[in-house]
């Protein structure tokens, strides 16, 4: 068999042709980048191979940027709380904030953009009564009420670029002027910033793709007075705001923006928080401003027949690829960072591309590649968690970052590699364009639907948290399933109802978030709507807090659809008699250790319908009931791991009344996984484990086989027709 | 010494006069009583001791109920939520309610008296809008909103006494006629009860002591269909309510209450419930006529020169001991039974009465005394709980319930109770109106304050509730600790601030309950007051979710005196830096296993100015701060134990900024207790464990001796002066 090539995307760095060379032959390279701090030789640029070239759009151009002190981009920032002792309060606004980034801007007048709020009553302090003194960074409250609480919402220069501030800091970069932000909004930085692309793309004819890292505003980044990492969101549109901005907004959704729709009691409007109206149109128009500009500098990149890739990350803000505008910017690919299976799906479900490419782990650096380690593990690992993903949905390229040379001294690494993408290619050449199996449409009910798509519970992009561990393993577990998946909004329910094709809804997080939904939840259209759609056949399943705000006598708005309620202590005087567990149920037939995370405490069941699967000290940990002809099954929480992916999709066909379709194309050993193509005749059978695996496989027609995997394997098979 | 004798009631029976005679020497009582299902004989009621005689106001005459079926007790009820499914929906009402307890009212107008609520959108549905089906015990309603929820609120009447029905049940009396609960505020019923006793006094010339069981309403205790407890709450209101009574409450207040007042969205007002004014009103209202009428019986007592003792429990309810109107009831004693030093405090501090009395456990019953059990075991339990109280606050007489005859079999039993009478005279002898060292004044602040008295986190009495013992061990550990207690509540603050000698304010319990205060907190003049407070060197101690409701950025509104908050998901992108626990911190000197009970999650310190005691994988458990010249203290959880008496009690101190006071009249063995009386020159040192224990001694001046301790043994010591 001829080897394969393609679809993969090298670093490369100076020095290291004949490496490099080598490495793309075994790989099947057929493309080279350059990475922050490496650069590509000439010669290197001569193979035969696409070269990416990295280009940043509003940083790296100090010359300009300090020509244009005005245009430097801004944010808005909250105070910490201060204590009012007396009638007169003085405030630091400034204090633990990090100077080398945050510089106040007096320019534009602070009674006209400032706010200070007293945070004991909720009450705007009326600028009359408080007073800046520039020359200490002061805010002076005059007629305070004693004992109250204040804070200051105030308008600031980001002096410094987050990535770069990072890196610096990071790397101690020393004396390294410091990258200075600038504002695609503004006169002379728009002007700039196609002036310099466009003289950029001539002066860089062996470029093949624009790598853009990215465009215009970078993801909420903020340090503290210790040039630590004080405040940070992957999704945070804070380095979007200024005047310029705030102005052009009241212009055109007709209603001026307080500092407060941004700042939000400094909670900056998370992504955990249930969105604003304000905020929902805010984002909404910095998205149009995002697109128009990205469709002129990638025109520009097509005018010298070159392609326009973005990253997603770093200064991605405005260009979400779920959203409205998208389509619009005439970008050719994404490219982005793949930890698990659902930042694979974030990026390889984009629409509107010509292609997508993740950048696999680990990343070339001296953190993983050091003598004694072994990074193969940490590259299986990641394989085992994308391949589940790309069954389902394929990248068409991967690729690498860091330094080549670091990895070239792991033989091991080298060819685990060499094993790695030749699978993606034969995996890709099989499966691209073809629809894999289909047991389910599944659609997961948040507050912020298909714009969030695959980006639920994310803070910081890919880090853990303790708050969102135990319903990421949802969208984990999904990314890999042979489901289809929707992200959909309680705006999507109020407007069209359910749509036709999904199975299942499930709602998960916890109680005021926007994942499980906080206010929505007293909105009659989306209660009787989702208790409708459940009695004629629905499938609901809650994790953690569905549905959950306390209103008229419920916590769970549809307690009735989910058979369980949690206890507030309003309700201990209500004996609670149902606590006993099933002697066995469908959900749990292949798991028996039960792991539900943070888990739950106090949910009971409404009555003697409810089956009880689990109940632990704590309460109700996994439940079902019946209602109507759908079903409601609830979940204390689904951290990620192969027994919990299982246990998810016994609960989506037993929430859809659909257990008689479960052994079709499907495995009994939860460690593997099949994928069917039925268009195709072809079917696949992963093992997920990198350890040997033996498991009954069920075709499509539900005929049984039995098979042995080896560690990783998967193994591709011939659909058998009965005669 | 001459073995001291009375202050101790016994229980006696029929055909037992030998043994009572002999028991009542050997425990010194001078006392008797029957209980429920005992009565005594003449013989025994010519004995050299006063007779109690158990009597019951509103049940027990069912000749006269039966006459009077329209002045049987009523409650207000809610039916199950019930899901519309079209236009039309036919609800249930009756449904899982006991039909031997509940019988709707159609006496009444339900158009006038009931409520029919849609509960997914909390709008009051039309009376025009529904029927009632009185055949079927159903209401329809018509024009229903298809998917919504509905309840209807209907007034019933009460048809079986609950404790008559909770004894007849349990002990399977059969055919016997259950007690039909008459109206106090009902006109015969009210005649009748008045010349009953008058009748019944003259009839029962041996009895000294009428023990009232109680007067005329019965907490709530509702029973479902398949006569099980349902709804239990030993301070629910529920069995009160009457359209008598309603409508006596609007002439006098002004304004009509609404079924919704009273069942409360099926919460029944629970005390957890942050009271609305309407129940607090009603309670007020109902309080004061039942003192009213107490009042009248009270006189009749007294007329044939006898005493008049309540019961605390039972048909109690309006009666509350620490309430506006019970010093106008003239009632003699109050009687109750102790569970642990909580509710012998809840007796002891009884104002406006006489005596008070604790009945003691174990009761004489056969799930206690049963051959192989030692009820000497359970009895030195009792005693250890109750000693540590009464050494603050001696009740007067201690008695004992159940059969005489039953303990008579157990001799060490027997042996036992002996001790602890003497024990219980000595103490009394020596403390009684000695007012003990008080090292600091301690104030419980809730929704409810006075009037629910060492009552917090109380459901159905003495019951153990998982959402409960957390918090219900501060209590226990304040029922017996050197400290002044008292409760206040927000109302307080807001009307007269704290009050000048109290040192320490607690706030405990889980958000939105009454205990923690829900919307209180949105109070500023609330915030605010405690925030001078602690500023200008008060001490708060925050147990749980203290402050707690979500407003203007802060989960604790007091977290800046707190120096901790609770994360809630939205504030997940803020950096939490500060983790690390301190060395050592004089509130945990004396412990090093801790237990937080149920615990709390996401708890996080402000700033590095907080001092971390415990971290847990699950955030802060156990934090103090400075704030001004007071600090603030926060505790996870309470439950009762040892040594968390002893780290409540250094938290009380160190919050008030008073550790250098710690060594006087303290033990260093936290199994121990000093407790001391300056005006007769005399100290106790307690052991309240049942072995031996050691321990270094603090008198007032702060001088150390050593001393070894006998298991459960009570030391009495003469303080020194120094010369």
């Amino acid at each position: 068999m001829n080897k394969s090539t393609g679809r993969v995307t090298l670093p490369s760095e100076q020095n290291f042709l004949n490496e490099t060379k080598e490495l793309m032959e075994r790989w099947g390279a057929d493309a080279l980048r350059d990475s922050d701090g490496t650069k590509l030789d000439d010669e290197i640029k001569q193979l035969d191979a696409k070269i990416y070239t990295t280009y940043f759009v509003a940083r790296g151009n100090n010359e300009f940027a300090e020509q244009h002190p005005e245009e430097t981009q801004q944010l808005y920032l909250m105070s910490q709380f201060n204590t009012a002792k007396d009638k007169s309060l003085e405030i630091d606004f400034l204090k633990g904030y990090f100077e080398d980034q945050i510089k106040p801007d007096y320019i534009h007048n602070p009674k006209e953009w400032w706010e200070v709020i007293n945070r004991t009553t909720g009450d705007v302090v009326d600028p009359a009564n408080w007073e800046v003194k520039q020359e200490t960074n002061q805010v002076i409250i005059n007629q305070a009420e004693p004992w109250h609480e204040y804070t200051v919402s105030f308008l600031a220069y980001m002096i410094w670029d987050p990535t770069h501030m990072y890196n610096h800091i990071t790397n101690n970069w020393g004396d390294k002027p410091h990258d200075i932000p600038f504002d695609a909004r503004q006169p002379f930085s728009n002007q700039f910033m196609k002036d310099y692309l466009e003289n950029w793309l001539k002066e860089n004819p062996d470029t093949d793709v624009v790598r853009f890292t990215t465009f215009f505003y970078h993801f909420t980044l903020i340090f503290d007075n210790l040039g630590k990492e004080k405040f940070v969101d992957w999704f945070g549109y804070g380095a979007s705001v200024s005047v310029a901005a705030l102005e052009a907004f009241a212009q055109e959704k007709g209603y001026r923006l307080r500092p407060e729709d941004i700042v939000d009691r400094g909670y900056y409007n998370s992504s955990f928080r249930v969105p604003t109206k304000a905020y929902l149109d805010y984002i909404d128009f910095i998205q149009q401003f995002v697109a128009k500009e990205v469709k002129e500098l990638v025109s520009l990149v097509h005018d010298q027949d070159k392609e326009a890739m973005m990253f997603l990350g770093d200064n991605w803000i405005g260009t979400e690829p779920y959203g409205e505008y998208f389509k619009e910017t005439g970008i050719d690919a994404v490219v982005g960072s793949v930890g698990d299976g659902t930042t694979l799906r974030l990026i390889s479900d984009i629409p509107h591309v010509s292609y997508t490419e993740g950048r696999f782990l680990p990343y070339f650096f001296p953190d993983t590649f050091y003598e004694g380690n072994n990074p193969a593990i940490e590259a299986n690992e990641n394989w085992l968690a994308a391949r589940r993903a790309l069954m389902r949905s394929p990248l068409d390229r991967i690729g690498y970052g860091g330094y080549l040379s670091l990895a070239y001294k792991f033989p091991e690494f080298v060819d685990y590699v060499e094993k790695v993408t030749d699978e993606f290619r034969d995996i890709y050449d099989t499966i691209k364009g073809v629809k894999p199996y289909t047991g389910l449409n599944v659609a997961v009910l948040n507050a912020w639907g298909k714009i969030r798509t695959w980006q639920t519970h994310m803070v910081a992009h890919g880090k853990w948290y303790k708050q969102a561990y135990s319903y990421h393993g949802i969208t984990e577990a999904l990314s890999g399933m042979a489901v289809d998946v929707s992200f959909i909004s309680f705006d999507d329910i109020i407007n069209n109802g359910v749509p036709e094709e999904v199975d299942v809804i499930i709602n998960a997080g916890d109680a005021g978030t926007s994942f499980s939904g906080g206010e929505h939840w007293k909105n009659e259209k989306v209660t009787a709507t989702l208790r409708e759609w459940v009695y004629n056949g629905g499938g609901l399943i809650g994790v953690g807090e569905p549905s959950a705000i306390h209103h008229q006598g419920r916590y769970f708005q549809l307690a009735n659809v989910l058979g369980v309620d949690k206890e507030l202590g309003y309700s201990l005087s209500t004996n609670k008699y149902f606590t006993e567990e099933a002697d066995s149920h469908f959900i749990t037939e292949d798991v028996s250790t039960f792991n539900f995370g943070e888990g739950m405490k106090n949910v009971y069941a409404l009555s003697e319908d409810t089956d009880i699967i689990v109940h632990t000290e704590d309460g109700i940990h996994l439940s079902s009931t019946t209602f109507g002809e759908g079903r409601g099954v609830y979940i204390a929480g689904i951290p990620y791991s192969y027994e919990n992916t299982r246990l998810l999709l016994r609960a989506i066909y037993y929430s859809a009344g659909k257990e008689e379709q479960w052994k079709i194309w499907q495995s009994s050993n939860l460690n593997c996984e099949v994928h069917a193509y039925p268009s195709i005749n072809k079917y696949a059978i992963i093992n997920n484990s990198n350890v040997e695996q033996v498991t009954d496989v069920y075709d499509g027609n539900g005929n049984k086989s039995t098979i042995t995997l080896q560690p990783s394997e998967i193994k591709w098979e011939e659909e058998q027709h009965e005669g």
